[in-house]
């Protein structure tokens, strides 16, 4: 059975009955059902395909984090080594070649990977059990840290089967996860041990593993394991760091480690679809609000804390010191489709296009093969260390090729190769667009199947034509988000300008019966705005950043010599945008006049009373592309300054 | 013998003949000789008398620092408390009490203090090895452990055996501190040891014990161990922490330690006064514009990282984080002045204004029981702690009582109480005047006694009237420093306005014959100034601080209730100074209209396009009297924004 096979088949059950469960959320569109054609995201594919895939593994062996599986099942003789979860790095990194595989079919890399999952199967126990560290260095400890990384890990198991399973059809992996599975569900469960994993993510992997197989126990388990949150061994064990402080149904406040708030919430919002319990709802919606409007950062990143990897207070959002993950930034992006399609709702698209736009995108450098895993706001460059801003191990400001823990560069193999999967979502005869990508897709309605072809520029330019060709024609409606970043967007169809379109929830709504070739045309202007921050963030007081579309831009020492962080931007300065196909790939660059405060025309004198500004053209680049070049200055968030008309013609 | 009896013959001394090596130097007038009359620094005098004096000796009491001389004494079973410096805190209230008892006798105070040095002496070893951590609590040890606080601790004692023996004219503690450094010397030496203490301190102290005895051995011991530093044991061995990561004429940057490296500059300005050594000079003189173009704040103070309570790179200047250690900022009042005698320099006393009435004088609250070992430039009050800014211990933004380590709070004792031995240095004819302040003075030149009059409110305002009245009549050379913050300083004689007055190195230089009834008034223009920062320290780019006069202004919550960090001063907002008797002891206050980002008119939204700034009048207040009242927010510097014309009215 081969991927479009399966994904054909799944799509038939949730839309016509033994997926009635999940009628409390859209379906996604599978990312195998959408081909990018575009010039944004497609060259990223390429580059994922091409590099980081092949360095993932390279690294996975290099750092004996395979070889710990050759051991495990006693192939070759050693130790184990590196960190007691570092099989969770593994294990992503075949879901992630599994998705590459989907999109890129590839007999040398796919007989690769079988030889690998040849071997995680060898080691596997025969009553399900499987996890290096402790079959290899602590056999007979099997389920005794209280903390249950086995657990974290097996979800990783889980939905790497999955993956490699509905791409090529073989079983071997995911028959592995589900012995595994049930191992577990022997061990853990309402009449078995009352415990919960301290790191969330077989939860949501469990869910998944449900709705491949249907086995009631699987749901049942992940359901278990959340409703234990807070209450292991009747008593919260871990406390905030944990989300363990209280039992779920009782949390208000996005509190601890980023990746395992965003894991534990994502299964939470799948189980309040399935589930249809309204607590469920409630929870999510205050998570979901103490998060955006308090500890979210322009860029989607989220955990400002090096210290927990996680959140502190509301309206701390610190630059130079923002943590803000990368897995972090994946993590928002993946529970944030699942409230757009439990809510139907466009502002929770918006995030998930800020973050991946923004703060997940730049975790993963241009040529693909070194990561950010702290991801600032701004840097100092070379002279961070100096300034003791935490420039070594992994929240250092500069890009490397791996991590002692790597859990990102794996998690950036699994994330972007399914971007396609979060252009369109559905329900009914209701399809929904919640990403403008130039693509083709085919997607399954409930009375008939349509074929999409969207063509645009976007990111760079906010013109979106898409070309509906129904088969049969007839009535569906057409929800198209219109951005929250986006002022005065405009509709045509076939030619004609639409008014008075009705607005749902961010949507603009076209219920109609299409016929093949109806063309919608979308216009999202893109000027350049100005961002200004709730002032409780005291750190941007006084400052702004600057936004065109979707992507957040930042100023980098290596467009502006002369440094960034002495520069301001006049409240009225002329801001331009201006392709530059040669730069970084090809971006749009904002270009303006700026302060600059000369520090070479300062002297000697640390304190002066006059100000002897300079007057300097800047400019920005989309964050995404940061830290590609050499190391030096960057900046989101620039002071803004008194007007342009006070400032004096540059010197002759 | 008297106070002022000592302080005359030492005067003589070093007029004529005894101090002649000491030519190198201008001589300060002693603070016994100056009667301070004015409303700044008397009032503190007196808070200091009845407050922080009793206070330090109960903290040294309840501490059991003084009971840890008791029990080496023998007087009391039990084990020595604490850390292995304590000894030193114990010293410098001593040291402290001695100042306060020459300004304001006090008989039973005198007594308690007598009783104290009884058993202080009781304690000394036979040999006149004093330390009670290495007599109590490692018997057997004593110049064991290789960076030696016991030289740190000597020099305290010696510092407070001269002081009360120039107060009283009893020789009890001097004689055991001289005993202890004749120990010292056949400890330590060319021919004995070749080490250093890690903790400089001992080097000054040996040298104003030269000063007091005349005997040769306590200055040869001081320029050894300046000497040895970087080279103990025959190479450096604490590394740039302790100034020890090279021989002292080798150093060209301020490194490491704040506080040591103070102590460490101090010891050497001395000795390239009495050696005159150039190489000292040249060394000194680098020192110097490292730290003062490159590592001080606004405030004057310095050593901005908690990690090693001492310097990082230049122009790290960070402003919440900045820790600026009140011992630190007197270190640094204590080598300016000794720069500024060395070069007849008013550019080293605008330091000491600077630091004296800024980030000094922070470090004690106004009623004299509480103080600040960190000084920051910003703080966000109460939430400090919730925002990881290092609210605990030493740290601590908030006043306390005391610290576990406490060297700041009988720091301030012995430092304050001789602030008009600031005011005045002399050299042959030639009178400086390098503070304002109405006092009565007396001082002695080499052709003349001079009384001097100010007549003044400086710091608030700033005229002054000096009145002069030699006996005999005579010429004499009177040197006005003019502030390096004052623009347009205008001098008049008599009434008599004095025009093209010679400027040498920031003095107005009046040389004439004088008779008595001369007065001079000097008008210091004090406007409020928005001073900008050296663009390099990237923290303050696009701010401005408030000052006026020597006084650096900080805008406090207890005085702006909607916050202080989120307010931006519009570049062309009226700043206007007002008196407020009523106001933290007496203060004027800057008022004037800011932009306040207002969160409650912000909504939900984290970032948005459009700025909402409302019109809010401020108040700032002297830095000095920062944290005297509620915890809030506090800045000293401000985002300055688009002028006040594009502000909105406010609503009505």
């Amino acid at each position: 059975m081969n991927r479009a096979w399966a994904v054909a088949a799944l799509a038939l059950l949730a839309a016509w009955g033994a997926g009635a469960e999940e009628r409390g959320m859209l379906s996604a569109v599978d990312f195998t059902a959408v081909r990018l054609e575009d010039q944004f995201w497609k060259p990223r594919l390429d580059v994922l395909r091409h590099k980081t895939l092949p360095h993932v593994f390279e690294w996975c062996e290099r750092t004996n984090r395979i070889r710990n599986f050759e051991v495990a099942a006693g192939q070759v003789a050693g130790q184990h080594e590196g960190y007691y979860f570092n099989d969770s790095d593994v294990y992503k990194a075949v879901e992630g070649a599994a998705y590459v595989l989907a999109l890129y079919p590839d007999a040398e890399w796919q007989k690769r990977i079988e030889r690998l999952i040849a071997t995680l199967a060898a080691a596997q126990q025969p009553d399900g059990y499987l996890n290096t560290y402790f079959q290899v260095a602590k056999p007979g400890e099997r389920w005794t840290d209280d903390r249950f990384h086995e657990l974290y890990c097996a979800g990783h198991l889980m939905e790497a089967g999955l993956a490699f399973f509905q791409t090529t059809g073989q079983r071997t992996l995911l028959d592995v996860a589900a012995r595994y599975a049930d191992h577990i569900a022997s061990v853990f469960g309402p009449s078995a041990r009352l415990e919960a994993p301290e790191h969330p993510e077989v939860e949501l992997a469990l869910i998944k593993l449900w709705r491949q197989t249907h086995a009631p126990r699987y749901l049942d388990l992940a359901k278990f394991f959340v409703e234990q949150r807070g209450q292991a061994r009747g008593r919260p064990a871990w406390g905030e760091y944990a989300q363990d402080h209280r039992p779920v149904r009782a949390q208000t406040e996005v509190v601890g480690h980023a990746v395992r708030a965003m894991y534990l919430y994502s299964a939470l919002t799948d189980l309040a679809a399935i589930t249809g319990d309204p607590e469920y709802v409630t929870v999510l919606d205050q998570l979901w609000q103490d998060l955006v409007s308090r500890k979210m950062y322009i860029t989607g990143g989220i955990g400002v804390s090096e210290q927990n990897e996680g959140f502190t207070a509301g309206y701390d959002l610190p630059n130079e010191k923002s943590y803000a993950e990368t897995c972090a930034s994946i993590g928002l992006a993946v529970w944030s489709t699942r409230m757009n399609r439990l809510h139907r709702d466009a502002r929770y698209a918006d995030v998930f296009e800020r973050v991946v736009y923004n703060g997940a995108l730049s975790g993963v450098a241009l040529a693909g093969d070194q990561f950010l895993y702290a991801n600032p706001l701004a840097s100092r460059g070379a002279d961070a260390a100096k300034h003791g801003s935490g420039a070594e191990g992994e929240s250092a400001s500069h890009r490397k090729p791996w991590f002692k823990c790597a859990c990102c560069p794996p998690n950036v193999l699994r994330f972007f190769p399914t971007i396609g999967g979060y252009v369109y979502a559905v329900e009914n005869d209701a399809l929904y667009v919640n990403l403008y990508v130039a693509s083709r897709a085919e997607v399954a309605l409930q009375s008939t199947k349509v074929t999409l072809t969207q063509k645009t520029a976007y990111p760079w330019e906010g013109r979106v034509e898409l070309r509906v060709d129904p088969e049969p024609s007839g009535a569906l409606s057409l929800l198209l988000r219109i951005p929250g970043w986006c002022d005065g967007a405009r509709l045509s169809l076939n030619g004609e300008a639409l008014r008075d379109v009705e607005r749902t929830k961010g949507y603009a709504r076209i219920s109609r019966s299409w016929k093949a070739g109806d063309v919608v045309a979308l216009e999202l202007p893109m000027p350049v705005v100005r961002v200004e921050c709730d002032p409780r963030v005291r750190d941007n007081v006084g400052r702004v950043a600057l936004q065109r579309g979707p992507l957040v831009y930042c100023l980098e020492q290596a467009d502006n010599p002369g440094g960034v962080l002495n520069l301001a931007v006049p409240s009225d300065a002329a801001l331009v945008a201006e392709q530059r196909p040669d730069l970084l790939g090809g971006v749009t660059v904002i270009r303006g006049s700026a302060w600059r405060l000369n520090a070479a025309a300062w002297g000697h004198q640390l304190y002066r009373p006059a100000p002897m500004p300079q007057r300097a053209e800047f400019t920005a680049i989309p964050y995404y592309a940061w830290d590609n070049r050499a190391p030096g200055e960057m900046t989101v968030w620039v002071p803004e300054t008194p007007s342009l008309t006070q400032m004096p013609a540059p010197p002759e």
